[in-house]
């Protein structure tokens, strides 16, 4: 059973804004308010939601909730977007009993297309009477796109004598490369945690986890990681202790979402834990994992259970990563395939056979030139994404 | 009738190194020293022959041929690489009648396998006894590996009172994202020109044709443009205003087959001319056209002809390229789509279903910040790159 932080609720409705009969808004309300925090998009096409987010913790890092739809992503859309925007969370305030200022709103799907704010009215009434019916699970299907599985985690914590709830969901299988935040991601907590220490956690939790993998390499206009602490549980977490455990259990839980992202890929079959170290840098072992995570010959390779690891060592390659070629150490699956510039000797494709059916695979790369380390997770690349993509929209 | 420069010739052979049956060693031979100039791959790992000819040419920037094979590339092989390529190369030279050291190599094909010595030996009768009597097309399509076509193109220039021919010919279609050079691709001329001169025209048509196209984003370990200019039509190039004037034939000649390493990019249905103007430098708008140009989702929605041009604005707003969101102007096929924030009025998918059916496609960005421009042409991304990519190598 998923553990609920206290006084956390939530409601769905059936809007209808891609296609009939199926939830595509939802809301989760905290009882009292809550301490918020936010991790945004560094794509220049902010969406209408995540500036519209932006603008209300800055003015006040505090809410009582969340107010997501799907089906349209509101990004691209001008002053229009925005009055849609403040208009749609005025609708939901008023069916959910708050003010319009306390929901943070967040939207996905088609970007360029104005939201229809008749459906938005006309699903209120529903909105309003599920409020406290839907559980964890509807809303989380209610924010999916081309998702094929609702993404939701949780750690429990005992901190200051209590048990400390902490549950994530989020959303997203393609346009997912998150820079400083992810596709739509929610974390919940009933712990009462200070405003810094709880948006430094939010920060850290999106770092490590959601800007760690990648699908296809496109930073989506829409993303964001939103935290919301509500203290219910009566835990005060103060003190640095305190707040440590507190992120280990947060990071934990949006790194079991952002693998959840990966494992969903739109058309995907693989997950690949792309490891490189040794590098002169972090940022130089980013690089290096980023070249391999979005390279569509390894991710085809990967697809296609063929162990052409020459395209691996080719991503590295060209990265960008300084290193020298004879230094570079890869192993698929922990199996040492090249070094010292050349293949390791014997059978190697009757090895990697098997390796390579795995559905988690591990790409170590050793770069030999100092401490910089930095893991990604990848998808592969199908044909079912293709089909995906090419007729996403018409 | 495809005009040979004076005093060249060809040769092929079938070895057998992928598949038997087919030619896959190719000679191009000037009967009297060429100046030679080469761009080469800026890959980390460059293939034996990538080093072998750079460490001829920077001994003496000249050669009598070259000697090209498809299905090895001869890269991530170490010193018994080296060794090998060396071996093929004397092997050539003796059939052919010339020094080793006169002849420049280039493989493509599969990285990390060595070569396989013995089927060189073994087609050096057929290699001797086909030269000058195999054409240019013969050899344009031993060098193929995923091309469905061979790729020659060609320009006469009149200087110095004579006729000039520059002949080039290339091969590539998936892991093209070349930089500071390209798939393998040749440039044949039989003025007299100045080493200098020629190593400077060589640099400038890489940068400014194939350097500026993408098929996967990949880079290659084996990418090279070659130039050999003999002097056999008896035109010397001298001064500033006659070495223009190659130059500008010897440009259209390399722009022509880098639009047709797109034109059969593994898969390839579509090519899509990115031209991204107003930005704040030239490399500004390189990385917003790269960012267009190598994201999934845009080049899947070119597949389907879905006008999703959210995938477009969203690319840029990722690409790290700067400028004002409201600045940004799109245009599908000459047709205005996004500005100041916003789509156009009216009914752009009817507009745009049209434009989005025809195989070269125009995608114009204007970033309204300075005079930065670029232009690159992408291939679209299909469910036959994934077929053809999941399984090449097993």
């Amino acid at each position: 059973m998923i553990p609920i932080p206290q006084d956390f609720f939530f409601a769905v409705a059936a809007a209808g804004f891609k296609r009939p009969g199926r939830n595509d808004l939802a809301a989760i309300l905290s009882g009292r308010p809550a301490v918020a925090a936010g991790v945004f998009t560094t794509n220049a096409f902010k969406a209408a939601p995540v500036l519209q987010c932006q603008e209300q913790l800055a003015a006040a890092p505090r809410a009582r909730g969340l107010v997501v739809n799907s089906g349209q992503a509101n990004a691209c859309t001008g002053d229009e977007g925005r009055d849609n925007c403040r208009a749609g969370l005025k609708l939901a305030a008023k069916a959910l009993g708050v003010k319009a200022q306390e929901l943070l709103p967040a939207s996905t799907g088609v970007i360029g297309a104005q939201l229809k704010m008749e459906l938005w009215k006309e699903a209120m009434p529903a909105l309003k009477k599920s409020l406290g019916q839907a559980d964890v699970m509807d809303a989380a299907r209610a924010i999916m796109t081309t998702d094929s599985f609702p993404k939701v985690a949780w750690r429990q914590v005992d901190l200051d004598g209590r048990t400390v709830t902490l549950l994530g969901l989020c959303k997203g299988a393609g346009m997912i490369s998150p820079q400083m935040a992810t596709m739509l991601s929610f974390l919940l907590c009933d712990a009462d945690v200070e405003t810094a220490s709880w948006q430094e956690l939010v920060a850290f939790c999106a770092e490590h986890s959601f800007n760690r993998v990648t699908v296809d390499g496109d930073t989506s206009t829409n993303d964001c990681l939103i935290g919301l602490a509500n203290g219910a549980s009566g835990a005060v977490v103060a003190g640095k202790e305190a707040n440590a455990a507190l992120r280990a259990a947060a990071l934990e839980v949006c790194q079991s979402l952002a693998y959840k992202i990966v494992q969903d890929a739109e058309g995907g079959t693989k997950v690949a834990r792309i490891s490189v170290s040794g590098a002169a840098s972090d940022r130089d072992a980013e690089l290096a994992a980023r070249a391999i995570g979005n390279s569509p010959l390894v991710k085809t390779a990967l697809f296609g259970c063929d162990p052409n690891w020459g395209r691996i060592v080719a991503a590295v390659g060209r990265s960008g990563a300084r290193f020298q070629a004879d230094d570079l150490v890869l192993t698929l699956g922990g199996v040492g395939i090249f070094a010292k510039g050349r293949p390791a000797a014997g059978d190697l494709d009757g090895v990697l056979a098997s390796v390579m059916q795995r559905q988690d695979i591990e790409i170590g790369v050793s770069l030999g030139r100092g401490k910089g380390a930095y893991t990604l997770l990848a998808s592969d690349l199908t044909k079912k994404y293709v089909e995906i993509n090419a007729d996403y929209r018409t």
